[in-house]
């Protein structure tokens, strides 16, 4: 028999920025006995996700499903919009943001990666991962090609690896003040559904979206929200493709049905996740996302630790990063948290490995499962020989109790 | 659709001293199809049940086990041992002492009900509720019964509503130096795999438990752990029964049957939480009990405020008790934790409701889960006005970093 | 790790007149986390589920549900309503009647048991099993009983050892002709949300019933309908009973609660079977039922084999009874199709066993159940040798193909 | 709440040749909680599961896992081993076939696509969509391709359109017969763990399969198991690909891990099901499917309808094409039967659709639930007015009731 937890009793905490804790309920609704893709309550099924997945996106547009994770999102995004050899613009943001790069590369593109150069003095951390995109950078590059050789300009939203947001209106607006024609393509595999997001508001062309974050699921299905831009350029760009293909994806999905068989069980958890979110209303569950960071920051804060986010204007809602002193391998202190107190925190990735961990706060959570990620950093930084300035635990907890959640987000009577 | 949960996010937080957390593979193996309970499977099964079940009461002799929840199997024990009128000795624990007592009154018995007289100077409380069995008020009473009218002492093993255990071997030792036959029957509903218990080396004749405790099952099914002279005493014993009845229960469980319908799903349940508790090893299962109750206790002490139970060689391993200042309502206080922090407490019982509340400490539980419950606690006494001496979620953090669970606690490699 | 079914591959067919096979959505519902039974989310469960049970009965008094399964339920009736000695009347219809009248001698009840007497040339088989309560013979008795000493007459509804029903109504009538004070208790065990059953307009007094039949449940709870003559008969009886009281539960359910710990996860499961059961609306269960039955007696005949219940008046819609040929054992025959064919067939009991077996047809059932099913005994009767004088399969597939089902019972478009 | 059956009552039969009928004990898994996909307990399973798909594929080699379906898998083999341009050999055995063709077209590459010529004269279908791949054919135009400008020859194991094999051991020999260097490249989606696959005996170069179908697991993950050869042609193969890209896959699943985010959840799944398939042996697993098939071809001789697969000696042992008489719109009677017996069937396909239906049988079956699905068949094809020769669910009977399942396909006793 499967066994997912090696420690003799209790539920693990899964406090990394996704996959995300999957509610009960969707798992559940994920184990009903698999349906005929081609029958009658299928399809039902189908308009049904597709309708809700477009407010999560807050798009009245198409939204393609992928029976693929994230990074096939990312692939469909390109090869639907891109031909061999073309330009994009990307932007240095952290660990995402640079393999999303080395996709294009891998995929004939020319990618030109902008960054903000250098370290940042306090931690020795390249500053271009403590920061969001600096829409400026790109305003500026998109001047320059008057040419309008650059074909898209390609950002992520929440950076997971870092825990830094980005301000994508900005990015529109510099993209608009160049009357430049590149595609806006926004990773927010990490950010729908926790930090706000509007599609259409936004000026996105293609938003590139995945399961096992805010929307609380499995990883496994994936999104591209797209502009009537996006499927224009389609129809021309010349990369080949054919699983990603949005053509036929879109044309099928106007009676809730696709082209090959898609990814049922997972679209049942979905079912449950629009149901779940919608009912709560989006700015709630923004609001709670925001709530957390909060509270997380509090106790990083009061440990005297470094945020991986160096910018307060743009911390991410759905995880904390948190740097820890040199010489202290931060690797260690989680497999030290792991195995002694049964949670799972986020690994540094690419250049940032071994200094710094992440804490999500995203999916199934409440401020009892937050305080109780933070108990087990705090007792593992501790064990680990780290000098804490303060106890982020009493910092949470004086947050939490003199912060009440909105009525919104309170049980119901 | 079924909602078990009025707060919109995450998972609730369950401390009441039973029901307990049930785990995932436990919830997972009672969704299980219903099975013909005659056919042969079923047979295997309840020869499995029943034989795990002797192993966790360490006894050779039967355990009868009942289709209903624990208080059926208190009402069993008194139904197949005693004759109308009896006289039965039992001791004020507390909240479930007097039930059973009360029990015995409506089945037409003649309880004494032996008590520790007095209230506590410190908090007002009645005395015998802080505190185990006394042996040596039974040791009196019995030596005093020269004609042998009392027919069983009945004693609590692990007094639910206080936090108090009782000492089993010293009761046994009271009855026998008093060379009197009665029958010595023994609750450990609440005590059963979470505390130590030893029917047969202890010399119990009738042990009393259910599901919903140290073996992490939902309510519903209750035990008889029998001696033979328990079974002997039955022979004559005319209290009207039918569906208690240990005969043909007895008699048909040698093939793994039921004489009526059993309660099929929730013997998946049991079946589990046997392999469980065995692969883990009932002293592994005393210990990560003590362990967390140490942890408790260190809380409630950092706090400044009293344990419920004051006994410290009797504290409960399964729970806690926190009595309030006087003046501050304990319910309300649980209504407002449970309100803002999703967390159910275990509420005052008879005598002490009001002026206590309970932390339970079993079941599905880890040290961060034990943690997120103090600090529930702590932010909501904070909020309802109750000066505390410090932070208890400080020194619990304390206790579980320095003193790691045994390695056969921690997870496997 | 367990395992429900020795056969290799594929689903079990539990064709026994219960328990009976449970839906997926009741199976999901009872592996939802187990809550606290004395928080605000337990009450509003409890209010919901008892005001469904009531509409279920077709009652306006009160119902009380026992942590216990349906043999209790019998015990609760006598235990709250007599008084040692009592004489009852209760009437011979089958095992299930043998059962119920020899629990009211272990009570210490005088029970005088009707019955049909003689054997039915055809099959040998005693008459009385093969009919339905004679209320003529009640009436006669209840005549001779000028000094009331009868305290209650007690008939099984749905016999479910022999597949015949009783007409209540008629029984209800001698009563009333005999302007008779005694009490109509009837089990309904297994005609609950099957069999047309109306607590109030029947004028039942107390009405018992289980969960693993019609309601589609696992066994392990049970349920007294009462009327107010039963209510104020319970307040002078003086049997000994504590678990079964009437007067705590019904008081404690005002609110939702119970007085001891109620059987939470099957109640999760009951509000999924209630609201199935009354969005289906109840008459269409019931025509489901009937429709089942005539298809499984058209198969009955064509294979020339006798129906167990030799009333047409009567025949259950919950099960069939098959008689087998003399010098044939039935029970090697269902053993016979359980191993070949992966398929669980009623055992005869009692006075009939070996002779027939039973075939239900209730629960998550639907016509093609039903034929494989029938498909298995076919199969089975002929490798035991049954000469057979035509396919039962193939005149149910007749039927089923010809009788449509009423819209309310087809899919919804 | 999610509704994913109309019919009010029972459970539905999914006999259409994948998605599959999931065993519960596969679903239950798959609702286990996502664990951190980078954590130790989550490397064990990724070698566990890696080991048990090299056994199913009866292969040394590497199998990459695709968290995508199966379409995506044919497009994993096409882009790790083509350059634009290349030329392909494939040939129309039915609807996949040409689905795999077209998209080689799409992603620029110049497939050649052999055919049966003719229509059939009993039917008017298509010759080549009633039988397996001809190799003669194939030897033929290898013999001529002297430059060797053929990459690979593509073709279907088992055409799930049709319900025809084809002989992989002769496509290999036509290959080295002509001392071509083309990869042979083998679609088992429909085959694996249900028809015989052997892909280092067989000497297949890329083995293409998924979830959905012998796997008993819903849609959503994909196979290549590879050879060293195709492993070396991918080296200098330049289709762009990166989501597809065996080589980091490859690399990463040494240690268990995948180089972006797994389908978790569904290798819960895939867990369960290695174990089961491995613990009842391959080759029973064949014979089980064998043994259905022969079933089934038995009712539909006895109807005196055609069967789609018009070679006896490649009859799938997955699913079985019945052929409707002209004039009969097969898609209705899917429609007709689907109301009124809650039985799903697969449509015809492409250049047969409205002229035949597919019965699976594979997945979790027994012969009853084929049985069940025979009789839905039956019902439904005389309602929709077609003259049947003979009872086809009598023949179904007298076969399987004739040839019981070998010993290890029976109970264990």
């Amino acid at each position: 028999m499967l066994t997912l937890d090696h420690h003799p009793s209790g539920r693990h905490f899964l406090q990394i920025p996704g996959p995300s804790p999957v509610p009960d309920r969707i798992l559940r609704a994920m184990s009903l006995p698999t349906i005929d893709h081609r029958g009658p309550e299928f399809g039902a099924l189908g308009l049904k996700v597709l309708a809700g997945l477009k407010q999560v996106f807050q798009t009245q547009h198409p939204v393609a499903i992928y029976p693929a994770s994230g990074t096939g999102a990312w692939e469909a995004a390109l090869a639907n919009t891109m031909s061999p050899g073309d330009t994009l613009l990307m932007v240095e943001t952290g660990h995402f943001a640079t393999l999303w790069q080395k996709m294009a590369l891998r995929l004939g593109l020319a990618p030109e990666f902008l960054t903000l150069p250098g370290t940042c003095p306090e931690t020795g951390l390249p500053l271009a991962w403590r920061h969001g995109v600096n829409a400026e950078l790109i305003a500026e590059r998109l001047r320059k090609d008057s040419a309008h050789r650059i074909k898209a300009v390609c950002v992520v939203h929440n950076e997971t690896s870092t825990g830094a947001t980005s301000d994508i209106t900005a990015v529109r607006r510099a993209i608009d003040d160049a009357k430049h024609p590149a595609l806006l393509m926004v990773d927010t595999i990490s950010g729908l559904a926790s930090a706000e997001y509007r599609h259409d508001t936004w000026g996105v062309d293609v938003g590139i979206s995945g399961s096992q974050k805010g929307l609380m699921l499995p990883p496994g299905i994936s999104f591209n929200a797209l502009s009537p831009k996006a499927l224009a350029v389609s129809k021309t760009a010349t990369l080949p493709r054919s699983f990603w293909a949005w053509d036929e994806i879109v044309e099928m999905n106007r009676s809730g049905y696709w082209p090959y068989t898609p990814n049922t069980n997972l679209l049942y958890g979905l079912h449950e996740s629009l149901e779940m979110l919608l009912a709560q209303g989006l700015d709630s569950v923004f609001a709670r996302h925001r709530r957390w960071g909060e509270g997380a920051r509090a106790a990083v804060r009061a440990w005297g630790l470094p945020i991986q986010c160096a910018d307060a204007a743009v911390y991410s809602p759905v995880l904390t990063g948190v740097v820890t002193p040199a010489g202290v391998d931060a690797d260690s202190l989680r497999q030290l948290i792991h195995q002694r107190f049964d949670l799972s925190l986020g690994t540094g990735l690419g250049r940032i490995k071994g200094r710094m961990f992440r804490i999500g706060h995203l999916g199934d959570c409440n401020d009892l499962t937050l305080l109780a990620a933070l108990a087990g950093v705090e007792m593992g930084l501790k064990l680990g020989g780290v000098a804490l300035a303060g106890s982020g635990v009493q910092a949470a907890m004086d947050f939490f109790a003199s912060h009440p959640a909105p009525q919104s987000l309170q049980a119901a009577a």
